[in-house]
């Protein structure tokens, strides 16, 4: 894309795994975020920045993909050596937010959060190193009713959003009952590497098949590029009665019942408590009219983050999309989280327990794209360009345009160097309403010249003759300096109207 | 403040140079930046979003603090041993983006961004290694016009802001008049450590005294801590001169005249060409009916980073403060910029000219603050709390908060576990202007109780007696659950009036 440097200057490129992103899709991220908010304060929660740096002891180690360099983080020094780290999510820092201002805060104390967070991982499609999070979260709450309020508070985001309910679930799971699980199969509780290997596996069913997890959770796998990735080294039984586990359908009401009979092993005290936690989120969100079309219990939900410590929640749109390779697929997950009881604790040394859920933006952004949701694409008309038919004259066309202005139009002058035909071009490809025109005819009659573009185009569409054309001069109207911002704001309005 | 930790965990504390933003701030910050946007967009800017990080070359090195580590940027290498570097403006990134992206743009490309920048410089009293800016540019734009634009929109947002004509001026200066100067006192033009080590100087005008200043042109200067900050070795009469060409008063119209009456050496042609740009941008922001209250020529403005190769704009606020020993100051900078026409010639070896200016958005927010004009503040009122009488009934509290919130009412149950006065205490430390109480008497009855807290608070003040208290129960109110809503949003509405 860039041209060829005759300078011997740097190339202009991105790094790796970065993007920008341009107006249209920033407005509509930006209108996105305004109603996310809205949802978020309703629920009472309160807005914190926390800074994009932390000290990297402080942020801790907890993502998933631990054998990228600097282990998923981007790290340096400061002058005095001590290890800096750029935030992976704004979870860590909230516990470090909590547990250095925990005397004076109220308690439960919640907030909400936006921001950029960054992870060293492989860049692939979809798959930045930088993106935007929205969190909530709700810290010093042993309650299950604050995990329960997270699912509602999700599934009313997605709905304030413009997402039918029915192309919407916000999915329920628990560690507790995943983790007794894998005790139940006869992982060693106290193996802690043994342990995560099988939820990391878990945690790829929505992207890999069966088959693939099997060698996950059993002696490895190897991709298509020939990378290995080791295995958790279970047996053929365990791997059976794991799938088997995770891949049951949605409980009836009595889960402990419907649990047991599918996987038929002697549950443990941890499994069993797991359960009775589903249980009082879906007593909760039943109550209070939320039925399982919106939430429901999902056994095979894990979510990546190490920290997770009881129920674990996932959004997912169920409408189909197409995927790179034209098959009809689920659009599938925008958000996620689950319960931390750990995070502030590691500060504190004292239990501090917490939960939440974080949106990622951009994918939920590509969802409300893809079902045309985003209006605020379509008033993203542009501004009013005041054409500089002569350059002796900028202060007039600059007082013109600041007429404009003032009265709440928004308008600029043409800025470059460019003739007529280049200005015209600049106005269309800016989107332009109208452009103001004053040659010198026109000034010495105190008028200006008005070109509807919108109506400009139809007009040439209509007329094949270049004669014609100039011969009509189609909308395009003459008005008094004095009546330039009513012209001008009566052209605007009937277009946006469109 | 972070509580010993008994866990030989990490100590929760941030790095040096960061800081947390709470609510109240942020709420007022929000407000202020969507008033900003909303006079970027009637400029006919579009809004842009680059990443935090780009390629260490491609950002360049334009920073007037050089002497610290890493030379003011955070920096670290990819997988790939190349440098990356946290963007430390808004402005260095826009002219990567603009060369990787020239064929497809509009030309003249107007842009206006707001982010996270980082500078890895030496903290102090308002002074952050991680800040916000809020930027509009004009790329492709060699018309002095794009010049005064940026210097009315300069003054449009902080009248939009409700900074009164009077508490505010942009001054405006030249590169071009400054390094015209530089060179008639006799420093050598090709000697360009010489020529910046003069413009940093004298960029400390604001900050310094005149003899710091003299001393830093000349010998150096050791500041109280003992650092030594080497001087740019001019003798005394290129000093004298340089301070009297600054210091001279705002010229009159005939720009040439004035300021070679005060300092009279021999001008060169590129002082004359730099004052003649001045008079340019003077003629247009007069003729669009901004005077010298509002935008006005000022020859002691330099601006610290390099690039700038043109007019140069900083928005002061002129208004009165108490500075930290107590002594009455202007407000002083809250942004600034200026023309830089060789940063996108870096990347592309062809000329791109730009203009640019950019907003210090604590720094504005906290001048907000001192004029009381933050009315975002006002209205943040607390969430409604529903409190937790019975734990058994915890579906049914859950099921009225989201009564509440559907209504669009701001509302919450509370989620610790602590008793009904710590219940109550809550409410007030999150500012609920009511909460609702249902006990089992209530329940038996199909009602509720609303408290009304701020009444509560008015009422408890004007009772002295305890027993009297008890029996005249104020500002509380019992109603039948189907009229929670009606009844709680009065109480909100009339707490929100006040």
């Amino acid at each position: 894309m860039a041209k060829p440097n005759k300078n011997a200057g740097p190339e202009a490129r991105l790094p790796k795994g970065f993007r920008d992103i341009e107006a249209a899709e920033l407005r509509a991220t930006n209108a996105m975020l305004e109603t996310i908010r809205a949802v978020y304060e309703r629920y009472g929660f309160e807005p914190l920045e926390t800074p994009s740096i932390e000290y990297t002891d402080a942020l801790g180690k907890f993502l998933p993909d631990q054998d990228r360099p600097n282990e998923g983080v981007f790290s340096f020094t400061d002058e005095d050596d001590q290890w800096l780290s750029l935030r992976y999510d704004l979870t860590a820092p909230l516990a470090r937010y909590v547990a250095q201002n925990f005397q004076t805060l109220p308690k439960p104390f919640r907030r909400y959060a936006t921001g950029l967070v960054y992870r060293n991982e492989k860049p692939g499609p979809g798959r930045f190193r930088q993106f935007t999070q929205f969190d909530a979260d709700t810290v010093g709450a042993e309650s299950i009713a604050a995990d329960a309020e997270i699912c509602m508070l999700a599934a009313d985001t997605l709905e304030a959003l413009g997402i039918a309910r029915g192309d919407y679930v916000v999915k329920v799971n628990n560690r507790k009952v995943l983790d007794g699980m894998i005790q139940s199969v006869g992982v060693d509780p106290a193996d802690d590497a043994k342990r995560l290997a099988v939820l990391r596996s878990l945690d790829k069913l929505d992207k890999f098949d069966r088959n693939d997890i099997a060698l996950l959770l059993g002696p490895g796998r190897k991709d298509q590029s020939g990378d290995f990735t080791k295995g958790a080294g279970l047996a053929t039984e365990q791997i059976d009665a794991l799938l088997a586990y995770v891949s049951q359908p949605p409980p009836d009401d009595d889960l402990g019942a419907s649990a047991r009979r599918v996987s038929g092993f002697e549950p443990t005290q941890l499994y069993i408590d797991g359960l009775a936690e589903l249980g009082a989120i879906s007593d909760l969100v039943k109550a209070a009219g939320y039925n399982s079309d919106r939430i429901r219990i999902d056994y095979s939900v894990v979510r990546g983050l190490e920290y997770y410590t009881g129920p674990v929640f996932e959004a997912e749109l169920t409408f189909q999309v197409k995927d790179e390779d034209g098959n009809a697929v689920r659009f599938g997950s925008v958000g996620g989280g689950g319960r931390y009881d750990g995070l502030v604790e590691r500060f504190l040394g004292q239990k501090v327990p917490a939960t939440g859920f974080s949106i990622g933006v951009s994918r939920l952004q590509a969802a409300l794209a893809v079902l045309k949701k985003d209006a605020a694409k379509a008033d993203a008309s542009g501004p009013v360009v005041v054409l500089v038919m002569d350059k002796g004259e900028l202060p007039t066309y600059q007082k013109l345009t600041q007429q404009l202005r003032a009265a709440g139009i928004r308008a600029e002058m043409y800025l470059g160097s460019s003739g007529m035909k280049a200005q015209m071009k600049y106005a269309d490809k800016r989107g332009a309403p109208c452009v103001v025109i004053q040659g010198s005819d026109e000034r010495a009659k105190g008028e200006v010249t008005i070109k509807d573009l919108v109506e400009g185009a139809k007009a040439a569409a209509a007329i094949a003759d270049n004669k014609e054309w100039k011969a009509a001069r189609p909308a395009q109207v003459a008005c008094a300096e004095a009546d330039l911002v009513a012209t001008v704001r009566e052209i605007v309005a009937r277009h946006r109207k469109e």
